[in-house]
Parts: structure tokens; sequence; C-alpha cells
């Protein structure tokens, strides 16, 4: 079976997270394993902090956009639907917390695994945890909040109440 | 009088988010103005995270540098010494909160404002509010720890214990 990222079903696909046409970004792709959202990431030599070391900033960014992508997956799943389905949902950051616990490599793929802890109407919190080389590096807990719902003919700006952003 | 500004005393100048020598980085740049670290930044088209919006992550990542320079700084100024005095200090981050309240412009400079709220042996506790026109659109806490002292010549990897990163 095909896998299915979640970014591909992303209304809008610029983002310098996971925006799949932003060509100077990130382009992290994020995946159901059962009822974890998986994403393995590469980092490019300049998104170091120090000498091998991945910048935590960077580490902060594929976070959040994993995160996002599996909020928006996370509802439509909670809603028995496909991820090609409408309405199409987008999500923003409400809070971000990001744990650094040891240093993670630049050098390597950076694994990312995140849980849905609870979906209560348009909030989702989230468990995300790093590893680099399969050691956990940093644990985070993320609040997405759903902006709009909005069709793919729509890239305009989602923050019509202006609440959070991603 | 001339503007003194952080990084240009970072021990590593390679970071994504600060260092002045990496070319496809961020290269924020913060200052004293009295007791608050000030940084202005203006985003590059690719930073978006939707049309004309900045990027969440990124936002979070010139928060997280522009307050492991000022951690830095303030170590120093507690101590009554210059930025260019030995021994070098760096700080990797222990833990980042960000809270988006609002969208931050992709098209127009960001303001960094942090203030030092603690500074408790190798522990440096931070607030620091961002601003887009004016208008404050995120609100973090950061906690950064010192990591290890060094001198402009050590380039290597500065977790001999691996607490964090940056």
């Amino acid at each position: 079976m095909k896998r299915e990222y979640f970014q591909d079903h992303l209304p809008d696909k610029k983002c310098f997270g996971c925006g799949t046409e932003n060509a100077e970004g990130l382009q992290i792709k994020s995946y159901w394993e059962g009822d974890e959202a998986v994403c393995f990431w590469t980092p490019k030599p300049h998104h170091h902090g120090w000498t091998n070391i991945l910048n935590g900033g960077i580490l902060g960014t594929i976070i959040d956009c994993h995160c996002m992508g599996t909020a928006m997956a996370g509802a439509y799943r909670a809603e028995g639907r496909s991820l090609d389905s409408d309405p199409k949902y987008r999500y923003a950051t409400g809070t971000m917390t990001v744990k650094y616990l040891k240093p993670t490599s630049n050098l390597d793929p950076v694994e990312l695994r995140a849980t849905i802890r609870e979906i209560k109407g348009k909030k989702t919190v989230m468990e995300c945890r790093a590893y680099s080389n399969g050691v956990q590096t940093a644990l985070a807990e993320v609040i997405a909040i759903r902006v709009v719902n909005t069709n793919e003919s729509s890239h305009g700006n989602p923050f019509q109440q202006g609440q959070a952003n991603s």
C-alpha cells in the first residue's frame, strides 16, 4: 500500500517547514504508523546550531509542522473520513513547548513521533518526541487550533480572527 | 556610540539562526536597549507559513537564538565584564515555550524584545515578546543553560554532558 503523507493534502503548500512546493523549505513528510504520526527528516549542512548539531529552532520548526499535519490528519480520522475529503481543515499553533534533552545530530536523519492526547472542538493537544540515532533528544507539547475550514481553491490568509500562526 | 551586537561575540558563528558566517542562515543581530535585548529581523519570502504570514517555527528560531545571545550577554553584564572578555560563555536551550497570539507578517520586520527574569548559576530564565508592525504577536518563555566555557579558538561540540541544544 502506498504511504499517504499528510502534507500532500494541505490546502496551501508554501510553508517553510512542510510545504511541498517551497523549494527552499524543509519539506517534511508525515504519515500514520498506527496511532503515531511519524516523520523522518534529514537536515542540510546549514541547519546546524553548533558543529554537527542541529539548530534547536529548526528542530522546533519540524516538530511544529509535523504536529499541525498530525492535528489535521487526526481530525479527519476522528470524523471517519479520508485525507482527500472535504471540508479541508487548517491548523495553526496555539502554544508549543519544547524541552531539549540532548543534542540532535545534524548529520543524521531526525525521527519525530507524535501522538494526539486530546481533540476538543477546534483544539488538538499533542505530544511529540524527537529522536537522533534512536536516542530521544527532545520532548514537546503542542497545542493546535483549527483556524478556518477552506477549500483547495482558497489560498488566502486563514486568520480571519487572527488567533495564531504556524 | 557604535551598537554592539551579541552575535559578533559568539565563540562559534555557524548557527542557522544567529551565526554571522552562515550565509544560508537567518543572521539575527541582538543588542541591549537598557535592560531589554532587542532584535529586528526581516524575513525572506520563503520563510512564510501561509501567504504573507511568517512560519511559526522560524519565529521560534529567532526567539530561541535571540534569547541564547541575551543569556550570554546577560551573564557577562552580571559579571561586570565586556562582551569581548574571557571566559567565553555558550548557552543552549533547556526549554522554550512559545504562545502564538496573532499572525506575524512575513512582509515586514519582526521585532523581538527579551528581558531576563532570573540568573541562577548556569541557568537563565527569559521572557521574549515578538511584535509585527507594533502589535504583539507572540510571547515566549525561554530557559537557557550554560553548557561549557570555551575560548575563541575552540569550535568543537560543547555538549560534553549532552544536556541541551540550540
